[in-house]
């Protein structure tokens, strides 16, 4: 039985975990799922720290929406390190599922998005999980989570 | 009997942390508040982490207010990632609370806007400390502190 | 017998891993090659620290394909901070092997930049592990892997 | 009997700290300070390091003066960053007293603008050390060191 | 006996690391010097800490000449947080010794800068480790390694 972290915040305009942990219960029958909201972006790395050590989680998901000023930015890029850095301490995956609010200028388009960007991590997890051969035989491919793929030069 | 260290500066132009303090104080009876002063946004780091490694307080928030040139903002980038990695380094939570100076154009918006986001991320705390399903159920609503939540998409 | 890691993301759009393991396999036939692929370079940092920690290799390779835009240059920087961290923690080399896409207009071009970096710093890998002497009488020659030698001054 | 460090460059092109060193003669007869003098700031953060964990200093002042240039700012922006982790590895404040050589445009004025500001920060470590309260005080009131004071909104 | 570790790469354009051992023989004759050469300055914080942690060095040099372009000064940037870092993880200094290739438009004049600089970091190297008290009286004098000093205020 493995288990999953799953962290966001109520910071983002969008309820990506509850895609994810659909997603995940989808493909996977044998993991534990916890949840872990914190209020903003900056708050994630710790959270995920602690799902890791104190909750013994084999790999967390972080999910956030950062606005689109200049501050967001920089907040989604110290939260963007902290993650990495937290990751270095545990030596686990954190998956970083971040949805810029600019990457989409229609509201519904944003939202479809988030959630197929949420979803398609969760794939993601679950092949690191579980199948990560698989993986190997998609390097190199130009994929692009929550956009249509670019595919290989 | 939990423990909150509040810290914050000599540098901003308001008292966030009585604020805080304040609102803590009307939400939980169970607490023991250890305030903490230092000059500037970048003594909050290692502040917060004395607070929490030599005082054992169980969470901590960070009061700060950036000043509006670029050498100011380099400051509250690089407080920032100190606090996020006092965070890592304990398994803590610090709920940082910065109010830029340059968010209102009128001293009296900002003035109210500090005193708001103080006590909204008090609030967060007091959450965070007794209620974590609650901050679940609020995961994706597109909350803003101090100012009106955006909502969800 | 040494231990190389090799590790690569699905967002690439080559598999310069690849193109490195074949060279690695024409220069030195006592190397024990371990590949490890990850959604994207983020991951990488994480990823290669796991490479030298649990599965005891002596140097490992990261390879990854930035994209043009604003936010891909910014996790390029994050990346390339956590590789060194990773680095730091674990006194073991990663070479960092990163493509960015706008180092080149036509994808053809691209793509040869791609095979001649990885093979080149593949080659470098191998004077690292094997002869360190090679690489001192290199020192300050204006070395650049993927494209022309610059020279000395 | 408290120990205090005191670090500077040769880069700088005003001696602060032998300003500070005065300031905290003036006001304390109990303390023993420590000098050590490195090439740039980015030297800084290690010797503030050794100052705390080889010669067991108590609080650790950092003078800079980083020049005009985008390289300059860069390099403070490193030895800030350097500052904050060598505070949070030793729990232990190290106050960071630079002036940007174009804060002033007229070399009299920049001069000065350096004096005060290592004395008042020199009155800062004072407070820190002797009396915690009196910096509680001072919470939100707008101080700035070297400058005149900006108050509270 | 000290040990002096010297960390170039074969990216730079000019020789510093020879330039800087010759000064450094010409004044101390109870040295013992290790060369360690890497590809690139991203490569130059783990091999100067494995100087130190495996090599028993009591100092080291890193030489590096970054290219001009915008990733190029990202990538100085990268290393210059990594050599701080490992300087704090070893209580021993770095000194970081880099030459931006868009110093100077002329290729001699950029040849001769490399070189001063070069040895004039290397007599700052011999200061340090053996008359500490002699880079005190030269605090704040606004020395610039490689160019003319600029001077006191």
């Amino acid at each position: 039985m493995k288990k999953v972290g799953i962290c966001d915040t109520t910071f983002a305009r969008y309820d990506m975990a509850s895609a994810a942990i659909d997603e995940i219960k989808k493909h996977a029958t044998n993991v534990k799922i916890i949840r872990y909201t914190v209020p903003g972006i900056k708050d994630l790395p710790v959270a995920c720290k602690k799902l890791i050590e104190e909750e013994g989680c084999d790999i967390v998901m972080a999910f956030g929406m950062p606005g689109p000023t200049k501050i967001d930015k920089m907040c989604a890029h110290e939260a963007s390190l902290g993650l990495i850095q937290a990751q270095l301490m545990t030596n686990t995956h954190i998956l970083e599922v971040f949805v810029h609010e600019d990457e989409e200028v229609n509201p519904k388009e944003l939202k479809l998005l988030a959630e197929r960007r949420a979803r398609e991590h969760a794939q993601n997890l679950i092949k690191m999980l579980f199948k990560p051969k698989k993986m190997i035989r998609e390097a190199g491919m130009g994929k692009r989570e929550g956009k249509p793929d670019v595919g290989p030069l």
